[in-house]
């Protein structure tokens, strides 16, 4: 049984690829047909993601030209499937072999060994490695050009905390106009610039940084969502959780409930020119795990990068018995920068699939009759 | 398009009823054949969950018996899907027509009225009552102990934090031998008295409180989980994210690994007699979405109880004008004591339905042909 | 893995329940809210199904009072999950305990014996019996009041040939005004009244009949359908695959195009007052998958009853010999005029689910704010 | 709502690609790790779909050369998703911008319009095209090793009728023998002589044929199957709806039980060495939608092929008038012969999903610890 590979009821996100091999990919099922896609778009934003783009992120090179190979049509969607992939290109693979009975700690190395009988492509994380996210990039890039051209939806994200510097609270407009300026994508200044030293001085002590990365989703209508097990918050986190470190996603306030009373939590409702808002978003925009019409805002933490310059205690497989590792090559000191354009796509991802459900996005943009 | 009612895919939940309809059910698809139930052992977590169980929960009667309507033959599940309900009895429905057209903050009247276009049951807050929880809890001792007779999984929880007051860090065996005892289920007896007394004093104010519950899976096999969209976190959260007032769902060190370096967050491996195991769990018993073998640990927020007896600002949606709100009624100051057999229901309906993935649980559990 | 007991992504039927259990019921996920829902329209479609209707049906008493547990409030469907059931009364199971290590030929026993290790309910087919189309046909007939009120969609069904009786070609309109008077709902009045003398005849020698029933959904607007393994044949036909003894499932001329040649396949277009349509209907108004605008049309074939007076060779599984059977009860000598609701029932609701993913139906109907 | 794209629960299939975009492919998702992929296998299956092949079959030049792009390595499958493709090379798309808006009677051109509101790619039908199938051959193979490998389940397919010649029944043992030496793959010589025959008349008329295709899965351990809504049978069925010009699918006896008594339908059951089985295999081997132990046996009816030379009439859709259409090309004139992998391709990928649904087959094969 694995059905680990997809997700999405009407915006389908299926992923392909491993880090080592071929390529990565990913095919898209269910994006309305009509759609302008644009290419520059979508590779602009596989440019966020991408390693090498300052000091303080991995020098590897990833060239990561997306390549659409069906589902378009003289520049539009036609409401086939759309697959597109970024062909994995002068990947080093020597090192691998040597480790590969060694788990890295803190990787899934242990994890996809058990899994798959020992079968899996383990070279770079194979299946497992964060390149992954290449794909999760493609899917997102796509799913926010519909959210702006249907509903004038924005997913806007910045990086909240690194390694406890925690960025000032900021608004949507700071994030729009700052967030690309930074080397570590934080919209608060000040911040970014405490989080660089951080990250440098961990850096030269070959270690790692964790952090947290905060997200908006901006025009979101009301009423949408699932009850039960369909919630908004239950199927974000559930994309979330497909990137690679996150281990906490919170709503609004998140886990800062716990600490509060409910007179200090509920959003009291407004009206205005008809339309109903609240006065403050302490629920992140979703009751009842459906939209409330404020921003959808989200919380997401991710642990440090487990590649690390120093000594760790590991086991042999082969043999069982314990042994030591040193991982080399060039890996980022803290992935929370890259990570961001990650999050939104996750976000927007899930977002076209609920507002498709909703019949808010309807399934043919136009019509081509010219 | 709806697929919000239903959870899970070898072992799939689909729950039905409303607060103030005729009963709370559920549909449990996947469970395997062969599975002696004890209606007592169901009936005891429904008990768990009950209000009334102390002076610090609601005082409201509710009386869940639990009926088993299909799928069990002779004391054993049979393959075929298990129909369960409580029937819903003396529900007093009269003040919620008066607050009809009046949201309740922080509740998902206002939602559910625009995705239902009004149509919703909004009496006790018809199918986003907390009360929908007694299906969950019906599915998940089922699910508890289809895991205990095949894999001796446990899946234990207690309350971690209310209103800020925070239990010392307890071993698994501190859990189980005293979350009953304990008025709020929490296994450090000193939090416990102050936590009590906190939630003595915010309610005699009319005020409620939130609090954190953690979870713990015991001997959970390596090699359980899907990878990419299908990780455990993944599919956790999702179900975590059902019950209602949960807004952060966290793993291992979850939100603090933003303050934290690798070296500080890595889990080394070790191997004993043969089993591989990790020195320290941060990673709450998962890597790349894949379980470790190490307990699978997580911790969940709930947010305040929403109904306060404190006047609130909200709308007459009707006249689109603003008004305000008091709300009468029995309500829990806290929900989180009520909450820990729910979100430990919650955590084995995703290990039954994964570890059936899996082929761990098999399909069929022994041979009748006596 | 158990999946088998759900169908459809927008409009879900979820079935429960044993032949000799407590009940026969189903859970509706997905139906819009504001429809008004008529428990007497569903109750006349459960009374269609039932046996005891003529004297050439089964000749046992089954009451099916219908029963809506949830998703229904003050008249209209909430968009909450519906359950509705009808009690079991006055089973007799005294005969099957004696039969359960002999499989009767032609039913399920041995193979839900194999599936389900014994512990199946073998009492009357359990969950294999005919009777478990009384929760298709509530569900059915929900659907049915949805396709109708929103787009004025029809589903009709007759007997086409019982026995090797087939009817001569009939309209509509026939349908409609005849099949409720016949006693084998055939709208040709000649073929039905042969088809009952030979069912009579059959049942005199102890024996039992097959047939075909054909079955049109009038008023499909063109487009519906998904591509590729969505299409609205394999989807129909799949549902269809679940009323027990179908073994065969059509679509316009069927079988038959195996001896025809393209020039006398093809439906040509027309075009009139804008409207397209095709000046035949081989197709049974499906093209690539999708709804060309003429009435949907298939052709579905049951076997003869498998229970019969006949004694027939059989072994006794707990020795692993051979041995004989005969079997008494009251059982129809013909299941097909019974089983005419229920497939327009499955027609229905897989068309409710294509309607609704299509997003021509709308997620909600109308506004409830009186 | 598109879920059109993708089938199976366990052993999942993702179709995409057009008929003349860059590639036709696939991605299948849930192949166990660890089985031995040979690529020269399934190229030896696309070769049996190709065009080309003889003289009654289209002389278009379709290389179609394998591609693996993902969940290999070493040789093996790694139990991470699959794609596969095919390139496209040399398709003349220059006829098919004069025909846009004259849709072919028979094809999916009018309904695509429709349903993608005129954004599909029209050319060489697109998304519809009988193309698609190669992308179900290069699963199917990959479903036929997997199946062969681990429970030496073999899935055969002959050619039962073309135009009205019809095969006499032949053994499993002929149809292993003979079906790749007759140039309609039909395993009765004499039949398949005249079929030939036929195809060529009809073809020197501009004309085409339809035909029926038989099809035996060998070894099928009894007890695969859901019941309901999860059938053997309506799995299949729904999974050979997907091949283009299919419009009846049967089981066993089929459309002929209409015809018969329950004396003359039902299977006796027999034992022998401790092994059930029946005298007879008139229920194609599934009985309440689970496999009996015999063969299960279909058979699929597909209509002729809807591109002839003849004149037809049709709309012009951008004026909305009448008009006709001569179609030039070349096309089969009777698709059955190449159709025959392509049904076995569906049967194995569908019984290949059941048997790792029902456990038969593991997750993973074997261990690789070299």
């Amino acid at each position: 049984m694995s059905m680990g590979n997809s997700i999405g009821v009407a915006f389908r996100v299926t992923s392909f690829g491993e880090s080592h091999g071929r390529c990565m990919g990913v095919v898209v099922d269910g994006c309305p047909s009509g759609l302008a896609l644009s290419e520059e778009h979508i590779q602009r934003e596989l440019d966020r993601r991408r390693p090498g783009q300052s000091r303080i992120t991995s020098s590897r090179s990833e060239d990561d030209r997306l390549e659409v190979l069906s589902g378009v049509f003289n520049g539009r969607t036609t409401g086939a499937p759309i697959c597109m992939l970024v062909w994995n290109t002068d990947r080093d693979s020597s090192g691998y072999e040597r480790r590969r009975w060694t788990p890295r700690p803190g990787h899934a190395d242990w994890t996809a060994h058990v899994r798959y009988g020992g079968f899996n492509d383990y070279r770079g994380g194979g299946r497992f490695s964060g390149r992954i996210t290449a794909g999760f990039v493609m899917a997102g890039a796509l799913a926010k050009r519909l959210l702006d051209e249907t509903l004038g939806i924005e997913v806007i994200a910045h990086t909240k905390e690194i390694g406890g510097v925690v960025a000032r609270e900021v608004s949507s407009e700071e994030i729009k106009a700052r967030v690309e300026e930074s080397p570590v994508r934080c919209a608060d200044p000040e911040a970014a610039r405490r989080m660089v030293e951080r990250i440098e001085e961990t850096s030269s002590q070959g270690d790692s940084l964790g952090g947290t990365i905060e997200c908006h989703a901006l025009n979101v209508p009301a009423g949408v969502g699932q009850p039960i097990f369909g919630t908004l918050e239950g199927d974000l986190a559930r994309a979330l959780y497909a990137v690679p470190a996150v281990k906490a996603v919170e709503f609004g306030l998140g886990g800062r409930f716990s600490k509060l009373k409910g007179s200090e939590s509920n959003d009291f409702f407004r009206v205005e020119g008809g339309r109903v808002f609240t006065e403050t978003n302490r629920a992140g925009g979703i009751l009842g795990g459906i939209s409330t019409c404020m921003p959808i805002s989200c919380t997401v933490t991710l642990k440090p990068t487990p590649s690390i310059g120093k000594q760790q205690r590991t086991i042999d497989i082969l043999n069982m018995e314990e042994t030591t590792i040193e991982i080399g090559g060039r890996h980022d000191p803290c992935i929370v920068p890259r990570a961001v354009p990650v999050i939104e796509s996750m976000v927007a991802a899930v977002l076209a699939d609920h507002l498709l459900q909703a019949g808010l996005i309807p399934p043919v943009l136009g019509r081509d009759e010219k």
